[in-house]
């Protein structure tokens, strides 16, 4: 999944991954760090960079090679969820070592409440709090303070809203989420934007879209004047709003195009809408945005949405799909749904999915698993994770093959049959 | 840890460790199976035995192997618990590969009461079903039963309970515990005591316990039947009970000696009682059970008393302690307990404790442990237990070296000074 680029990951190995445990010394030490991006630990770090490596001739698919200061990600890639700093019941060791992730999605608003960002600056970054030696993409916090309706309110600058944990009154602007995510060491950073809800009129969507643009543009100058004094190591990303107006997505990817940004994320997704209007909506902004640059459609998919997305231009994915639904007892499989609790599986001896190689599935039964799931043993949670985002990472795999094997279309039309079949 | 036999680790470890993922197939083959015991994959297994390796010329400690048909555990060994066939949060690859785990417990009354022994001698036995390939102890299911106030009922015969989890009406009787962990396929299994309260009278301590040798011989007398016609992986360690009457105690232990019996073990501790008691029931019967058999005192303790325990002549315990503990944040170390929710680590970036070589420390500071912990997140449960049971066996490591090298008095000295000093 990962391939280390050469000189850089190697470097970015020695710092992170063979990093002695903490010690009382590096207390010290850490107390003297003013933001993770002035450490000797991240200087000479490149900036964040993308290369195509094969195009369907077909769809709009792309195979490419995501370079981040912490390791290169093949793509098209799915990010897993770590919202509050842990990809839910499985280790760093878990993520990078046993299942190959190369990158994972940390909720900005999420950490911003707890521990915050002053916090996680002092203990050395997100990177280093967490123990996680690979790429880290942070969201800007606007679509979780978004979905706190009653407890935020928005204005020109920014928003206000209340912790969902004490009530405590914070603000985002588009300059401080930058400022809080360049605490954290992301590799990723994203720019503040409004969500819109789902349905908004096609005023009140244009007049949204035009403030995120705005507040992008806002965005990437605190950027810039943030990293002008230093060899970043960190991207920002704007995000393409609109609703489900492809007038308003493509008027709102033109104006960002301006930025000249390292990548573009395509946002508000996902909310409620149907799934042909998402797909729609992605098709609709594809011939604008920068064909050198990564797209990356925030908060998808269902397992059958990945390679449509990918289809339509898409290079990065992130859902907590994969970790919520392992949770709640729905698993994925190559054959289709396992649903855990059902009564069937009570003395099934096989592996939730015959196909895959993960630790869950060479080591347990579903019996067993269904065991631990009505017992509400949380081992249940941490096995059933680790297959579901396998499963999720192989899908992504097996799209790259076939991009790069000029077989696109063909997966394509196979993947869409087997879910007709599936009804 | 864990040194493995000639031969005979080598055979269950071919059987157990390298065994293929589950497949349809397997799953005919299984439903056929009548007892774990009857199967190919247990034919040839020696039964449990015990070798001293060393013993401290002052204390009554020893140093041991005992050997099972899954592989030699070397003594004295503290067991974690697998209540439900898991030790919460924990594979059975962090168990055995990670931390080094040889044996452990699993709880005969929550497995019988779910998912029950028909399903798991079904699926091939506890071993198979947890996927776990070093040995397993079980309960008799006596103490979880004695547990249920108001929901059971004592005759001769045995005992009649309701489930905790449905109401369900069952009864167990010192035959019938046989027969469920010999479809458990345990490696160990206990007969069927009853676990006086405490405090109780001599008189009803004396009644319980004669009860307890009545129970202990119809349950040998099963085993031995069960066993007769096939080689036998199973051994049966009759319980030790007599309340905190040291001469009841020491009826118990002569009455069971006739039994000669692979071991004993020690039961009614850690139910009440002031913690001297607790041992000084231990040394009332040490000199009466064989020396040549281990002996198990059952559901200690903390980790100050393991060596007390150790140094009047027992070689196994068990405690939910490390783990219970450790999802509740409290978290043992070499210098003292840390209570990982206390705002004093907030920023500790140091591990929870410099000396431990476990994951959670080579990997994590304290300060995200406790943002995980506050957090209600599952990789706390899952990082801390694996830490804690790290920690005890360290201390069991320590002891068994102290006893090898002629030092385990200056080490129990070093041990009890540390805690007068802790207070």
């Amino acid at each position: 999944m990962k391939t280390p680029p050469p000189g850089l990951a190697a470097h970015s190995d020695r710092v992170e991954k063979h990093r002695p445990a903490i010690t009382a010394d590096d207390d010290r030490r850490q107390k003297t760090i003013v933001c993770p991006t002035d450490t000797v630990y991240n200087r000479g770090l490149p900036q964040v960079s993308f290369e195509i490596v094969a195009e369907c001739p077909i769809t709009r698919a792309r195979a490419g090679l995501l370079h981040t200061p912490h390791g290169t990600i093949e793509t098209p890639v799915f990010m897993p969820v770590g919202t509050q700093a842990t990809v839910k019941g499985l280790s760093a060791r878990d993520l990078a070592d046993d299942l190959g992730v190369g990158i994972l999605l940390a909720n900005t608003y999420h950490l911003f409440v707890r521990p915050g960002p002053e916090l996680i600056r002092q203990m050395g970054g997100l990177h280093r709090f967490m123990s996680w030696p690979n790429a880290i993409l942070t969201d800007s916090g606007g679509f979780q303070v978004f979905s706190l309706s009653g407890l935020r309110k928005i204005t020109e600058d920014g928003v206000e809203f209340r912790s969902h944990l004490n009530g405590d009154l914070h603000a985002f602007t588009p300059e401080s989420t930058v400022d809080v995510q360049l605490a954290f060491g992301s590799d990723i950073l994203m720019a503040l934007d409004e969500c819109t809800e789902y349905p908004a009129s096609h005023e009140h969507a244009g007049e949204s879209m035009r403030r995120t643009v705005r507040w992008a543009r806002r965005a990437a100058e605190r950027h810039a004047q943030r990293i002008a004094d230093s060899p970043t190591r960190h991207a920002l990303f704007p995000i393409v709003q609109g609703s489900v107006y492809p007038d308003l997505r493509r008027e709102c990817a033109t104006a960002l195009l301006d930025l000249d940004a390292d990548g573009y994320a395509l946002g508000g997704l996902s909310v409620g809408e149907p799934r042909e209007m998402s797909l729609e909506m992605v098709e609709a902004t594809e011939g604008i945005l920068p064909r050198s640059r990564p797209r990356y459609a925030m908060g998808v998919g269902m397992p059958a949405e990945l390679p449509e997305y990918v289809a339509r231009g898409v290079d990065m994915m992130d859902c907590v799909l994969p970790s919520r639904n392992a949770r709640n007892g729905y698993l994925f499989t190559s054959q289709g749904r396992v649903v855990i609790k059902h009564a069937r599986y009570r003395d099934d001896p096989r592996p939730i999915d015959e196909n895959c190689q993960c630790y869950t599935c060479k080591s347990y039964s579903r019996a067993y698993l269904r065991h631990l799931f009505l017992s509400g043993e949380i081992l249940y949670a941490s096995l059933a994770t680790r297959h579901n985002v396998r499963r999720y990472l192989d899908i992504m795999r097996e799209i790259r093959h076939a991009i790069i094997s000029v077989e696109y279309p063909e997966y394509l039309r196979t993947v869409r049959a087997s879910c007709a079949d599936a009804g």
